[in-house]
């Protein structure tokens, strides 16, 4: 027997069907709405520009573990993952707001560094602390950050965009966040097995920087401008490139190809993955955290995007009944699968 | 001996000193923000108008009791606490965003009553719930809403715009609010010492909705453009009377005299308070939640803010050196003293 959806746990539903459930009689009334849920972030509408917003909300032993995250660094990437969003609609971010949840074992001191992280990100991206809620807590820290950005009319790039036979194009390497949460899990373990042992990280100090510092790719972003190419659709890839593909695929009613050995995993992840009796593409693929950019292009600007060192071609759009596949060397298909978060059990 | 800042806890500097502590050195690089941190919200440049944008968390256990607040209303209460602010820029709030954290002990029905709330605030106040974040959580409920809101230039009004001999004004009553909460503790300790009790809420009907169903003041802020009165300085009674005027005083550079015999009380606060043996002032200065606006105008204005049913003028602006005071029956002067909420001890 199905379950009323009444009945059913957060478990049931997933992070995807929960959103989809909780939002779905959402009206718009807002002339100024441009774009509302459903996309890397919103649009308003502002006469001679548009307004981008986008919001994370990030728990500690959910979204971080203090334990072996910097606090610097857990706020120069809070920053990072909003920024991440603005630039995935092709807009500029220009200002934050940040809002923490604090107990009082946190010390002023550590709450510094947490806010010279967040400072940081402001100036390496040029963006402004605008505004933000600081409160007591009894549960660890919570951040909540909102980004806005600009855009001009008509520049803003949605994930439903995409036309059958455009190119998916990725940004950097992708897996590399995850394996390094994976190193960092894995010290902390021998760590707490033996606290005489030191860690062993310095082969691997790419992957300890793109799980602890990302970057979001504003270079990307300025580039496609200067070569004067729009892509037709784009997203970060936040959930793991498969989640973020198929929520490209999804919002424009197409299928796609996705190949196996085109998708661009840096040395450092391959030797890990290997270690760790892995293939890099799980991470690739499920991983998520990478904050490169997803995005498709008409076919006549190949030529242009081929000289971007950054950007790899992956696969191309298909029509809607073709479905999802990435496809391996033999040739053989895989269907595409979406992993977003899973409810976590209480402690 | 002094400790150094480095070294002080939470608890030393309280909300107000770690909020100024953790944002002193933030600097302002976009000329498109016009106002930064330090008042209800940010204001945005945006030519033709003016973006307003402030932000709320609220997490269970600092910010609400699931034990006596029914979700629906919780939902309804963290959309009013934003637009609260929005209004209280003069502005007109249009869009939200909705993070939310929630753990498996929490089921979809129940998250269902909270949207429902949601929902119902952005229909009363015709507002366009436009993104957010969903995540799961290890402890608890964690709701964090940002409000964006439109203004055209030069009707946005600041904290710090109040003039010497300004008229201070509040709309409806204060103090409602956090007898409110009062009630529902008592009636909760009562119930949990011998839960055959059923909790008297009869009585108390207009607090408990002070508490649990508060209301954005649109009202006011339409009357005032209706009769064409620009506050010079505006807040909103979100930390109590007390906290907030002396906001607007540390603002403006401004001392101020406050009647207490003018603060507006609702009967049912006299009743309740006298019930309980303090004075309803103590919960109209320090009690907060009341989303009332606190305004300034200047001293022309009062003819026409005279015949607006739901103001009340409690006071004036003075010279800084004057000092912030009370003024008692007996003409007796006792010095305002903010409240913020003080860091929790962790459980």
């Amino acid at each position: 027997m199905t379950k009323k959806i009444s009945e059913k746990t957060i478990k049931d539903l997933g992070e995807f069907g929960l959103i989809k459930h909780l939002t779905q009689d959402v009206v718009i009334r807002q002339n100024s709405t441009r774009k509302g849920i459903g996309d890397d972030a919103a649009v308003i509408d502002h006469g001679n520009n548009e307004t981008i917003v986008t919001t994370d909300l990030l728990l500690e032993g959910v979204h971080f573990d203090l334990t072996y995250v910097p606090l610097k660094h857990l706020g120069y990437k809070a920053v990072i993952v909003n920024l991440s969003d603005v630039f995935a609609m092709n807009a500029v971010p220009l200002q934050i707001t940040v809002s923490i949840g604090v107990s009082s074992k946190i010390s002023v001191a550590a709450l510094d560094e947490l806010y010279s992280g967040i400072k940081l990100a402001c100036n390496m991206y040029d963006i402004d602390l605008v505004g933000g809620d600081t409160s007591a807590s009894f549960n660890g820290l919570t951040i909540s950050i909102t980004a806005l950005g600009m855009a001009t009319p008509g520049s803003v790039v949605y994930r439903n965009g995409a036309k059958k036979n455009d190119l998916v194009c990725a940004s950097g390497h992708l897996g590399g966040a995850y394996m390094g949460l994976l190193l960092l899990q894995r010290e902390k373990k021998l760590f707490e097995q033996d606290p005489s042992q030191q860690p062993q990280l310095d082969d691997y100090q790419h992957l300890l920087e793109r799980q602890l510092k990302p970057e979001a790719r504003r270079d990307i972003i300025t580039q496609l401008r200067e070569i004067e190419v729009k892509p037709t659709s784009m997203i970060d890839i936040s959930d793991g490139l498969s989640s973020d593909l198929l929520h490209i695929c999804d919002a424009s009613k197409l299928g796609c190809k996705l190949f196996a050995n085109k998708i661009p995993v840096h040395p450092a992840t391959d030797k890990l993955s290997t270690e760790m009796g892995m293939s890099p593409l799980v991470a690739a693929l499920n991983g998520g955290e990478d904050y490169e950019l997803l995005f498709t292009i008409a076919m006549e600007d190949f030529e242009k995007v081929q000289n971007m060192q950054q950007v790899t071609v992956i696969g191309h759009m298909t029509d809607n009944s073709e479905g999802t596949h990435m496809i391996l060397d033999d040739d053989s298909a895989i269907p595409l699968v979406a992993q977003g978060w899973q409810a976590q059990e209480g402690l």
